[in-house]
């Protein structure tokens, strides 16, 4: 594939244009905003790097749609795509990133961070035994490169991991793979969960009663897409304490609207969706690579298949 | 060395009790909280296996003190011991156990707890990358077991790690050992400082004023000695940003008197001395395989050096 004209839409196209003028790439750019971007732009690009488009867009005019994000549920679900159009997606540290994101979390919880909290403020020596990352099972839903370095850095601190799979197929790292049929039975050993899963058709609303009714008193982690989790069953779960906390970095609808209930749960950590932003710098090195592999036609590690959405 | 009477004094004498009559050890054994210690006890026994005595104890009368902590200042420090007695200590889960509570503040900071939980509470929506821990350099004071095992499970994470002992010998894990006098020209680079150093006549104060003015901004963590941090040097660096925070664990005096301004300043976490505690298991393990090594006359790992004091 011939690649010439090159679209960077991107609210940090200013920033990419810089890193990539670095390079000496000799290829023809444009960079611009979403709100400046024209059906004049797409005509002429021959490829198109974005992180997150409005729906109205025609994607078919170009060769080759890149990612700025890992996640590509913003152009597949719901929507048909043009099969004649390669579609990449960024993969860099995203795996590491999301693994110190739950470390974090499940080490604040493990450590009694909130009670030495409260206790320093009444300035009360009041001892606490915190318990070991090696006592506790997590279950990792989503088994790909993100959910495989999450389970390589967890299993490599002793904490007993195991995953859950379209597939079921046995990964590196993990203690068992299941299924979604199969792993019912192991919930209610588990510590912590955790939720790396891609939004499909398949991973919509994945998270729901049927899972939490099988807790007990767990930690939940969402790190994957707030709509593969039924928020209003995770709040009931959390009042039953079959979930005793959850931690939160991705929603339905971003930015989390004010009147959303889960704001105002005590047991409900918030974050922006920053548990693996792509930096610049990052985003820039997985494109040119991407770039190189098309044009040298070598195998794209991280091409989409369109058809499983991820 | 024949052991044949064995005293156990702890304020968890009856845990101990429980567990070591399940192992029907084939010797006699006293069982006893400090207060119901007499001189007649200590005439009686052949070892003392106990975890903080008062000070005006004579431990010559036995051929053996085992200690159920892994300090053991609170038998040497500004004290005389008789060479003739066998002091050795407790190793078991310390390293792991530390190494977890380090890593739990130090990723708290990087993945922006507090500021996200502020953001919560006001139901705002702001957007800060966490931070990497394969960016970070961490000094770690102490290469014995303990500092040796923070720094295998930093340095798998990417963490750049550097040691301070007084020899300056080379150890597994670390990026670079130092001594005290050729460390200064390193700490101006560091992200975070962690003591895991033995209070000995070298080590008190040896944290203060000379290390921190050299600081910038760096996360300290105390979880060797309090006597070996200058409180006072402390408290002035974290108020000129040599230190950014402080979380402590250990304390010259211990609980903390309700008086000491360390409760009061925002930026220090303060735990009770839970870092590095010895479950009665493996207080029970730790003993009983010490033993049978002295009895059977095989190399003794973990025999203090009464002269170096640890």
């Amino acid at each position: 594939m011939q690649i010439n004209n090159i679209l960077i839409v991107s609210p940090m196209f200013m920033e990419l244009q810089l890193l990539i003028e670095k390079e000496q790439i000799e290829k023809n750019f444009r960079y611009l905003p979403e709100a400046e971007l024209t059906f004049t732009d797409l005509e002429w690009a021959d490829a198109l790097v974005c992180f997150n488009l409005s729906s109205n867009i025609d994607y078919s005019q170009v060769k080759w749609v890149h990612s700025l994000g890992a996640g590509v549920d913003k152009f597949l679900y719901g929507k048909s795509w043009d099969e004649d159009v390669l579609l990449t997606r960024t993969v860099c540290s995203f795996g590491q990133r999301i693994a110190e994101y739950c470390l974090s979390y499940i080490l604040k919880d493990l450590q009694f961070h909130d009670q030495f909290s409260v206790a320093k403020s009444n300035k009360s020596w009041n001892p606490i035994t915190p318990m070991l990352l090696s006592n506790q099972k997590v279950m990792i839903y989503g088994t790909g490169e993100i959910g495989q370095t999450v389970a390589r850095i967890f299993s490599a601190l002793g904490v007993e991991v195991y995953g859950v799979s379209l597939s079921g197929k046995d990964k590196d790292y993990f203690n068992e793979v299941m299924t979604i049929e199969t792993h019912f039975s192991r919930l209610s050993e588990m510590n912590y969960l955790i939720n790396t899963l891609p939004l499909t058709e398949q991973t919509a609303s994945l998270l729901n009663e049927k899972i939490f009714e099988r807790l007990s008193n767990v930690g939940l982690i969402n790190v994957g897409r707030g709509a593969s989790l039924d928020e209003t069953a995770m709040l009931n779960a959390l009042n039953n304490q079959h979930i005793r906390f959850a931690v939160l970095d991705v929603f339905s609808k971003e930015p989390l609207p004010v009147e959303n209930p889960v704001w105002d749960h005590p047991n409900v950590h918030i974050t922006p969706h920053i548990s693996a932003v792509t930096t610049p710098d990052e985003a820039v090195a997985c494109f040119i690579e991407t770039l190189n592999k098309i044009e040298g036609n070598k195998q794209i590690l991280n091409k989409v298949d369109v058809k499983k959405g991820y």
